[in-house]
């Protein structure tokens, strides 16, 4: 690490101090808390040209070099403002990372901040030149987790494009198929629902809205009411701080639908835009792309992180676990882009998310109940052939990581929900629709907004209910005409399909 | 008008017959359906400089110069055709548009593709120079528009910033003040609302939802569907498209979050963003904008438009009128900056919107039974003080428009409810709160979206619901407290108000 201080004058009378300082540090500052097989850090060379002293530092693991330089600095702040009365204007770094790593990179790796990164094969080691770096670069970790970046992305490039492992822990009896049809061609036919006005939206006519509801009674009724589910009401709109919490920034930006507000709420301000509009009746996208700030976030993409920013460094008292909500006061939009099918994977979605906050011995338990519940809906309401699946990411499988199992005390992990498509092919050769999902987080979130128990630890899980793959799934293997063939269970919770308009 | 219309090869061989068509063109082309009196346009000079044919043209307002060069392109190109084999590259024009206003601007206007725009007191008039506008800019009847662009502009200047008028129709009796406190704070102190991660924004917790989703039963049980509306879920994400024809680009672009996709879907191409963010936890969002396509439009404003959008080229069947819909299936966003006021006024809320769709006869008989609902819902089940106000904006009064009576059959317009804030202050020096409103927009959305009845004129209602502003108002004047003493039938709609969490 070189190291250039700029103090506000001239050193020289500070000269000889700074001098005893720096070169005795290697066995006083920077040997505190060392084990002593540690070498640890120390002063290469250093230079003091009137109001700059340039460092060189290098060390082992054992006490890094920027971190050495961030011990070292208080006491020379002090010296110099003993001797000269004055302080430090700026600390400018250049350092030389060497990060050991036990696979060799596929293709260059590109980090940011750095000036270069080149795989050293001798050393089996990273280099990354850092340029330029001012100190709170190195005040705010910043240094360790271009490290972890650089592991990240080596494993990445191992496992880029492979699957993730998928399990079949259960899976539902054979049904026979009665209906082979794709739902959305028949809705669509039956005008129950029309391709929205953007990508990926729908508009459920007063049938397709009394199916949904149906459903989501069914849902709220017989799966969250009976766990003791309470409902609430979650901002949408997620700003970037939220997110920067959760994780959502470490992938899901190509997903996001962005929001951007107006830089000015006066109309005057609008005048452009408004006249163009109102000259060629069409919306001026490059003038008013010219009036944004820049994106504050984007709409709901998940609806469990407004939830747990709800009770950001909050101390739980005991009898108030676990907590169960839910939400389900608006829709989601996700880029799904190319992926789209029908009104069953869409930019513009309906789900409720049930989040759960407990012990890692009620979050268990919650996992379970809710396992049960669901399962009596599929069997018994909607009769559908289904089955759950493990999810186990490739990456975990590479790094040896074993698994816990569903039925264990400290089972994290998600578990997907899958119907069988009939209209989609066999069984075997088809793809089944990803209707539903289960996790248990452990304590990430928890940690991530500083949610704290009353005592011992505070774990997590949530579930997303997505009813129009509820509805997909059902559809798909029952059909849409014959009602009174339907479970008898489902029918107790059916709304009455109204009529609509005749179109001439 | 001057036009430049540049050719694919040399003129040389029809100059001839070029000048004899327009030499005889003000008798000809240029007469045709022209009343005797009109005196239209005509060719005052003409040019022909290799493939370039120059023109100029003058004009009244009986055929424009513009529609003039539009009549003469065809003839012109056909004899190119005929005699030299060849097309029309390009055709630029500049020209100067004379409106005659009848008032002076008071502030110099800007109008959009206006090299100069220069106010002649003498012939009272505004002349407004275009310079090297295209063929399309005449064809799709964008100068037509500039001139009510200059209409509009100087009524504008008048009346800017005078207050619309507002013309107390009917109020409810005054009733006893019971309770003098802001719900916003009341509620917050009870831990049933908290501020949201962005701006106007807010999280219910379970007892404000419960009492939410009471009062959105009330709203669904004894206005909506005692008259029959069905529901619909509309598209909530809201293409600008959809919005240049409802109108809303004309003036909302202040209010507005605006929408952008990513560029791409690719997570390859989103690698230095997600860098950049391991590394430092924060959200690049100067990075993130380089990576958003141009906004594509915006979140929800006012539901109604993706349900006219629904209609569009429609014609819809007499036996299915009126139509009757309502949407609440997600959240609506608006800036409301420095307007914000406690849960009330707020950037992103929820409102049901019921929109009402039939003959000018059944329209009107809706509106009127609406009232009805909504007057016996203020009154009997939440003993509201309240109003309703007819609104007129200041440009109608103006322009001497005497506005019909709301008992009028052909009344349209817009009546806002109010209801008297305790909190606020007195009853005549407060502001009431808006907390509801109802719009008669006679063929003002059919027409924009071309949606016709199966005989006769086809008109249009809405209204907005805003399920916060009735809580607000509600509570305002009756406290949260004394439950007991809230209305026997609104009683009767109210779930249960669980217990939360307690925080330590």
């Amino acid at each position: 690490l070189r190291a250039m201080l700029t103090f506000t004058g001239d050193l020289e009378r500070a000269q000889e101090q700074l001098g005893a300082i720096l070169s005795g540090s290697a066995e006083t500052i920077l040997r505190k808390g060392l084990r002593p097989e540690a070498s640890g850090a120390r002063i290469v060379s250093f230079e003091i040209i009137e109001d700059v002293l340039k460092l060189h530092i290098v060390s082992d693991r054992y006490l890094r070099s920027h971190s050495a330089l961030l011990r070292l600095r208080g006491p020379l702040v002090d010296v110099v403002g003993r001797e000269c009365s004055f302080g430090l204007r700026s600390m400018r770094i250049d350092e030389t990372i060497i990060v050991p790593v036990d696979k060799k990179p596929l293709r260059k790796l590109k980090v940011p901040f750095a000036k270069e990164v080149v795989y050293l094969p001798d050393e089996k080691s990273v280099r990354i030149e850092l340029e330029n770096v001012d100190s709170s670069f190195l005040e705010d970790g910043s240094i360790d987790r271009i490290e972890n970046l650089v592991y990240d992305k080596i494993e990445q490039q191992y496992y880029k494009g492979k699957a993730e492992r998928r399990t079949v822990i259960w899976e539902s009896p054979r049904k026979p198929v009665m209906f082979k049809q794709d739902p959305t061609i028949v809705l669509e036919k039956l005008g129950w629902i029309k391709q929205g006005p953007g990508l990926g939206q729908w508009f459920f006519g007063p049938q397709m809205t009394a199916l949904f509801r149906s459903f989501e009674t069914l849902a709220v009724q017989e799966v969250l009411k009976p766990l003791g589910f309470k409902e609430v009401i979650c901002p949408k709109v997620t700003p970037f701080h939220v997110w920067e919490k959760t994780g959502h920034m470490a992938g899901s930006e190509p997903e996001i639908y962005y929001v951007s507000l107006p830089k000015s709420r006066d109309i005057e301000d609008w005048e452009k835009v408004i006249d163009l509009y109102k000259v060629t009746k069409k919306a001026p996208v490059k003038e008013i792309r010219r009036m944004l700030k820049d994106p504050m976030g984007g709409n709901c993409y998940a609806q469990c992180p407004p939830m747990y920013w709800a009770l950001e460094k909050k101390v739980i008292a005991s009898e108030s676990l676990p907590i169960l909500m839910f939400d389900r006061s608006g829709v989601s939009n996700r880029n799904e882009a190319g992926g789209r099918i029908g009104f069953e994977r869409v930019n513009e979605f309906h789900r409720i998310e049930p989040v759960f906050i407990g012990t890692p011995e009620q979050v268990t338990q919650t996992k379970d109940r809710l396992l049960e519940r669901y399962s009596l809906v599929f069997n018994d309401f909607l009769d559908l052939e289904w089955r759950y699946v493990d999810v186990m990411p490739f990456y975990l499988q590479q790094a040896g990581i074993v698994k816990t199992e569903l039925s264990d005390r400290l089972w994290t992990g998600t578990v997907d929900f899958e119907a069988y498509m009939p209209y989609r092919g066999e069984r075997s050769a088809s793809e089944w629709l990803e209707f539903q999902n289960l996790s248990v987080l452990g304590d990430k979130y928890t940690k991530a907004f500083s949610i704290k128990a009353q005592k011992g630890e505070l774990w997590s899980g949530c579930s997303g209910i997505g009813l129009e793959r509820w509805i997909a799934s059902f559809l798909a293997q029952h059909g849409t005409e014959q009602q009174s063939t339907w479970p008898k269970k489902l029918l107790d919770y059916l709304c009455e399909i109204p009529t609509w308009i005749r179109f001439l």
